[in-house]
């Protein structure tokens, strides 16, 4: 299936991006956990566009409405269903697309698989915008896991050539993280949003890499197989527009070091069994192994360019030159770390109700 | 869930690498697909351990035994199965596994989750050893893909610090990966089992990277969202042990680039329509189009070293010295490659079995 | 999961009887299929409240806003949305139910599951209020299976001790339905609203059964097993409140007739193959046999009574008498026959689109 | 899918009546349960064939081997896996089913479906033969219910016009069904088998009703619509062939009863809420209220019988008399009996894993 997500939960989203509404309904999950909205809003705020110089001028509040599924601030049991409605479209800026695609987008793929039904104003279906409802159901998860103890933080690694340092894998430091801007350490920051604005100021665009923690998971999380953590996160990370890779732990960098340094030696630390290192971003086997979980995802740049590019008349079968209008981030990487936040979260809580973890225990 | 795989198809996997044997079920194949049974012996002969100098001594024909789905060489339409019968199994040296866990392993995971009850020996379902069940499938999927004009093919992009060059992402040269090592480069081939000799030397072992591409797919497969072809195919290759990392197309180099160099430009070549560069590895917003799909999976170094490593007793809560004996590869990436094709064809496959492609065209 | 149906076709239902709004999403859909939103609101009006006599006052208009998945008339591959906004609510007829829960209704199951957290006003997702999304969902289907040629209509079996004649299994007469009341025989129908009637008159209510036909199905459309037609009509029909029993062909008449009576012997009749009985109702192996396919489902008398009952208190714990206030249908079998063709519509669409039936054919 | 069953369990089921062997795959399940064989087997010979006067004189032992994910007498958390090899085969007695289809079989089904490669020996798939692994799987969860304080039990109600009495719908008499001959009322069992003993004589067969009844039951057990109670069992048991109806409680007869009759009152008996009469068997909107649950389940006669019919040469395209040879039951329905209870088993197992009954209460 296309635009559902989850095992135990349901996560289904809809919506075109110059469409009437976008929104998200989310079946399977239990009675009497609390809802904070404010705190929903302010979350979602942390995607919205708009709000300063590195995104788009776009506007819109990214305010749900509850339709179903909560009642006095609690869930009832029932599927929540959340919409927001689209107040700030100009479907005109985007007439031309199904005939003439614009290259990094998915105009083409969806022409050749809809056949010239699909809704093309802005990306329809593919666009970013619909990273917007999976916030919702992220930020709800997350508040879940919050009251759990597990906590899930994001900040950007790298835009361009600028890069943050790493979390330590050992203590993530979720709580250092930017407010306004998501680095650890300010003057990454300040480089990477210089950057972006050359970007901007040349008509181009630029991606990044987005290192996600999730502190407080317990151990035995996760199935074998194709039920494991890195399955069940990547499937929906991917799910995001512009994602390129997905790795964990120390991922691609596993390639330089032999097995005796990539090991996760064990000890004992306070009666508690923790990893000496933590290269496998606290997973064995497809399960959490009770050490913070660290994986990170690429996300190539805004493929909406100002710059002339070449497209193709379809209609006409030759080629055409391009020129993009309508509003757009030089750089989405800012505006995609809550968006990553939310898919890690919906995926853990996911597992979590699905935890056939047993509660026997063999003498 | 754990071990079963696919929206259409539906492959569940079982076994454990002592036990009495490993298999497969694979339900929502068509009936009347063509199966050469010598070709899928080759296939899997390509995973099989014990028969050269970079791998585990262990030998087993992996040789699968259908029960059923298969009638005159043909599927019939009920679910295939089959399983492999383990012969050369030594339960004896893994008998410490549940109180001491390897480092690198899903020993300590294992344990949490089964409390005890899980088969530890030799990683039970957590071993390799149950990635030959997911070739028996991925062979089948592969043949009849090949049927389609599809192929799939894969080399060793690295291990350690030597690297084979990269598949020409316009014209992947599928033919030209080696068979007895499968690298593009024989010369890089050659560095790498130095490489690997060394490790063994050393009691210790090393990771690598495998690029994997497919030729032939027509554009419009996948689904948007969490059914794109990333999502789906990351899902599949998560399930692989060992993979830490996976990316589409250029994949973590996007950061690298500006988008007016990471777009790929369209143009009209012998009346089909073409991207000019191939940095997206043939995929748009989670559909194919038309161009080869790639992608690259790093895989890291085999845990089981026999090196002394760092454990603990879960018995007596305090560190342990661990040595590990057995049969083990220094190296598990070559004996992988055919398991990354296997998986990319049951995630391409099922995506065709499951293509809503509309055959209306708007006029 | 709870309120999610579909192997290939994704259907969310959500929303609660007295919440804002009630809805459905509907993923996995092909592009480019016609939607006629007047023939749509004329099938949901055939289940709609408050438009005679037998039914609840309670007036919603259930006019469905799309918000999602249409684009000029048809359907553009993206999941469809929509919404009904609940107007005429009167929650406070309901504050008592948590506490004492209402005989034959869901109160006392969701107090145990939900821990009191659930929206028990009107039976909130327990509504048959609920069953107006569903007929979105399959007033669509219905629209584009007789597309293809294939109709669905359905009638009142029996009402209480008032019975209609049975469709003829080789040919149902689907246009003679009764459009103002739903039943083959105008007799039986006049006897069944003075049934109704009595029942109002007496505060009591009554039930049914619905017998529902498909024509033009071809051969071949189901799986084997749990994917059989029966199974997959059998759990949506389920779905609907109130539903206790359905049978396909003769069903428990099976048990008064031989074998060498219930077998349909095979003839060729105008060149193609049909069977000269129809006691199967067009299934066998869980497979359509191109013969008509009918089934019925028995539904219980309306639960809402306003004749006193007996309860219990479960905060006193203690036996209390109870009087239902607030609006019902003495007979919600009329209105339920769009429902169940709706039901019938979704599992059918989703089994064709999953339709794995081979194209090859052996010599 | 076709034969695969399960929300959070994955049962996969293959083999065909004369293929090598036929078997389960069964995914999901916690470690640490404990497995009982010689009960297990105890139950599999229930439904064995070849052992009596009113079933096939086929002989197979039904005894399974088991694969994967059983160790020292319990489960080890792995997906269990097993088989039953097919030993008394007679293919050759099939040989002409492909081009003259049994009346009442799937043979013509089958044909069409999968256009000739299907298996058609014995029924292949579709073979009665398969509901062996279905008891493996059953009489595993049966086993892990009890050890819960869930019982399940079935007898045979009506066998033609013979009718045993119901079970007691407050207090099912699991204790007294006959282990010879499963009915309450021996007397009724003697009438039956001497109406299978004429059915034989006439070369005919006869159908028959089970019912089956499921004590020990917690409330709030099932989820809404789709997922509850009625649509998980309806599923899995359409799934067993020849069942042609399903219904719960007082099912087809709730017609017959006003609604101040068919509710089910309540009461407190012994600090517990009850209802006062069970006429919902056990269900309201889809969830358990801690009743007994009671359903039935309508089996067509064995479509085998060795009288003269009529079906046709599909090469031909006319009609052909058809005399099958070969080894049948004259009746299924006595062998049918533990297979209900292993479907119902496996469904209530199914929703126990997944139940995300709430552990939070609203004061």
């Amino acid at each position: 299936m296309s635009s559902t997500y989850g095992e135990n939960l349901k996560l289904s989203i809809f919506g075109q991006s110059h469409g009437p509404a976008i929104g998200m309904t989310l079946d399977g999950i239990p009675a009497g956990l609390p809802v904070d909205p404010d705190k929903l809003q302010e979350f979602l705020n942390r995607r919205a566009p708009g709000q300063n110089d590195w995104s788009t001028p776009r506007r819109e509040e990214d305010r749900p409405e509850f339709l179903a599924g909560l009642l006095d601030g609690y869930t009832c049991g029932a599927p929540i269903a959340a919409v927001i409605h689209n107040k700030n479209t100009r479907s005109g800026d985007y007439a031309n697309l199904k005939d003439c695609p614009r290259p990094g987008h998915a105009d083409y793929t969806a022409q050749v698989k809809y056949g010239g039904f699909q809704d093309a104003a802005g990306g329809g279906h593919f666009s970013g915008r619909l990273t917007a409802p999976l916030c919702i159901a992220g930020g709800l998860c997350k508040q879940w896991l919050e009251e759990m103890g597990i906590k899930i933080g994001a900040h950007i690694l790298a835009i361009g050539e600028c890069g943050d340092r790493y979390f330590d894998p050992m203590d993530p430091e979720l709580e250092t993280v930017g407010t306004d801007f998501p680095v650890l350490n300010p003057d990454s920051g300040a480089a990477m949003r210089d950057f972006i604005a050359q970007a901007r100021a040349a008509g181009d665009s630029v991606g990044g890499i987005i290192e996600c923690a999730v502190t407080g998971l317990p151990a035995g999380i996760g199935e074998p197989m194709f039920g494991g953590v890195e399955s069940r996160i990547a499937q929906i990370v991917y799910g995001i527009p512009a994602v390129k890779g997905v790795e964990f732990g120390i991922g691609f960098d596993t390639v330089c070091v032999p097995g005796s340094q990539s090991n996760d030696d064990f000890a004992v630390v306070d009666g508690r069994i923790v990893t000496l290192t933590n290269n496998a971003g606290g997973i064995q086997g497809g399960i959490t192994n009770g050490m913070p979980l660290i994986f990170s995802a690429a996300l190539k740049p805004t493929p909406s360019i100002s710059r002339p590019q070449q497209s193709v008349s379809l209609s006409k079968m030759e080629e055409q030159a391009l020129e993009i209008k309508g509003r757009h981030d030089p750089c989405i990487v800012p505006r995609a770390v809550p968006v990553i936040e939310a898919a890690a979260a919906i995926a853990i809580y996911d597992m979590i109700l699905g935890n056939t973890q047993t509660d026997r225990r063999k003498n």
